[in-house]
């Protein structure tokens, strides 16, 4: 129950059949106020879906009072004929719930290509607004799951305040500002441009480091509500590291559900002379396939490790670097050091640590081995 | 035979042991003259082998006289220890050819962070000059094989002259100049300032249009050497022409046996702006995870195409792009068109053509799918 944890919003999941296996494909979410603030972050991707489109529009005035999603199907590349599904999905909506369709955002996400049936989603929406309840969050968290093997909530409680958040990822996860479908409520009051401001620090330092395959999303939507319904206004700061806090958990739950995993992998990155060089080093590690693979195969292949390092524009001398996995430095000065049989990677949660020696910066992206079940998963997923 | 198939050039092939299967690890290829000039292109990871480190300085004179190549481990990341292993194989090369040491390019491959065996290595040399022979190309060649299971090699005939070119390369294969070990031998006559504009502008359309799995080698080396034996000074233009149709020839070679791949992908962007905007592109879709495991899984899944067209930032309209994939027009202006049922993705040629309506400029770039033998092998390398 975790969006509708903090007072003010009520949320169902139904089955619409979009999905084919008959589960639960849409959800709703909703704020009954008294206030009606949000903010929200859209995939940096250019190739947009529809949802999306639509969605960018809706946000402009910092105002939203539903939030509608469904999985079985992005609505991505669509056509006209997909946007006037995802219109006519916002006002049915508005109609049952009583507001403007311009205040309802739109997430769906799924195959791209694939139109969404309009009559099971107009359909979808009668049974949604017949279903809120100030306890839906947890059908409402099932409903939006695709490839997930397991929905994703979490609470962070507040003095007197507290946030909700659900998530559903576990494929096409980099990061673009946000790389899932995202909805978190707070019953704080707090005003849209604290609400975008807040939102932005959070998600720059949770959902934007993980990189599980490296593949950016058409569909990403991060969006958060605030009812003001608990009558505080915590200070910002607080706030802040509460929302952080909150979507540090949901990203770590989508990077421990990402398709075909087998280790959870955090690359940090220290002494880069700043945050963007550490980042840059460590997504570029991220996203070496070879380095995936020997991580699968509790190899602790370092060499593969600086080759990626080598890659990269950041700030360092290649003739000294420091690397580190789970702890044992196998390289020091760019040179082999403990022995690598004594790193044991057996373990899910393996940490690679790269010191560029170079200033006093640090950052950490998360991402996953390349296994065999995720080949297996994603050469099988549409056909 | 290939590069010893120009007149002017000896090459052996011998096993100096680093290898633990006892197949043969060392080449040398040695250029006779009258003439000795040549042209190289190295990795541009900034993590840079010290075989790399030490021929930077051998070729900038545009003389090189030998190349002494090994596999079975890459002396990257070794230290000073490694760089005098380098430097004393190229004083041995120098002493048994009757050359200056400084004339002596040396490429290493296999594993990164281990040191080679210098008595090994010293030995090898020895060895080598003793086997050196005019029909000593395909020794050579076989013995710089790592993971490839065929060795690469090709002749394209001149005018009088020939061009003779060996490879080896199936992981880590991403451009950077040039993401392999290559040796080209010619009996043209052309200065060596002429052979670097005809190596770059050959390599800049072949090589580089190769990223298998998008990780770059800290090893990467081509070298060019011209013996004009034939005594024939071809034009230039002609030179360049068959020097690119050598180096596209063995890029293919290299495709065809990149590690565990079941298709080679043709990924070509037509109608950009400029060919940078349509590298760019067709690199995106080249490095999808997501991509390449559906074309394993023979799904002609174009949503993943798109949605690695959105990550870039060349200049399209995301409402309108089309996409074929085997000659079948999935998508068009952004929408579904063709059935994709109707795409054979059997055959292990496969051709994807994105027609970005912008321009005039087009490029291919070529990769593999993502497959479980491609994860085995890379999870299985080292340990």
């Amino acid at each position: 129950m975790s969006i509708t944890a903090p007072a003010g919003f009520t949320a169902a999941g139904v089955a619409a059949g979009l999905k084919s296996t008959g589960a639960k494909d849409m959800a709703l979410v909703v704020n009954n106020g008294p206030r009606f603030d949000s903010a929200t972050v859209f995939t940096s991707n250019r190739c947009k879906a529809n949802p999306v489109l639509w969605s960018q529009e809706v946000v402009k005035d910092g105002i939203v009072r539903a939030v509608v999603l469904n999985s079985g199907g992005a609505n991505c590349y669509t056509g006209a004929e997909g946007f006037q599904t995802t219109h006519a999905v916002a006002e049915k909506v508005a109609e049952k719930v009583g507001i403007g369709a311009i205040d309802v955002v739109v997430c769906s996400t799924g195959l791209i290509g694939l139109a969404n049936p309009r009559e099971n989603m107009i359909a979808g929406v009668e049974a949604l607004a017949a279903a809120l309840t100030s306890d839906g969050g947890d059908d409402a968290a099932s409903a939006i799951m695709t490839t997930d093997t397991v929905s994703k909530q979490a609470v962070v409680e507040g003095a007197g305040w507290s946030i909700g958040g659900m998530a559903k990822g576990a494929g096409m996860l980099a990061p673009a500002l946000a790389t899932m479908l995202v909805v978190i409520t707070t019953d704080a009051v707090i005003d849209a441009a604290d609400l975008d401001q807040a939102l932005r620090a959070a998600t720059r330092v949770s959902f934007d480091r993980l990189d599980s395959d490296g593949c950016q999303s058409t569909n990403d939507t991060v969006t958060v509500l605030a009812s003001g319904a608990s009558g505080i206004t915590p200070p910002l700061a607080d706030f802040t590291a509460a929302l952080t806090q909150l979507c540090t958990d949901l990203a770590t739950q989508l990077l421990k559900d990402a398709e075909g995993s087998e280790h959870d992998i955090a690359i940090t990155v220290v002494n880069a002379v700043t945050e963007d060089d550490a980042v840059e080093v460590a997504r570029s590690v991220a996203r070496s396939n070879l380095f995936k693979a020997a991580v699968f195969g509790n190899d602790p292949n370092w060499g593969r490790v600086l080759a990626s390092v080598g890659t990269t524009q950041a700030e360092f001398d290649p003739a000294d670097l420091d690397v580190a996995m789970n702890g044992v430095w196998v390289c020091k000065n760019s040179t082999p050091h403990a022995d690598p049989a004594t790193v044991d990677l057996t373990p899910r949660d393996v940490s690679v640590t790269i010191d560029l020696k170079s200033g006093d910066a640090r950052a950490t992206v998360w991402t996953n081995d390349l296994t065999h079940a995720y080949v297996h998963e994603n050469s099988a997923y549409s056909s």
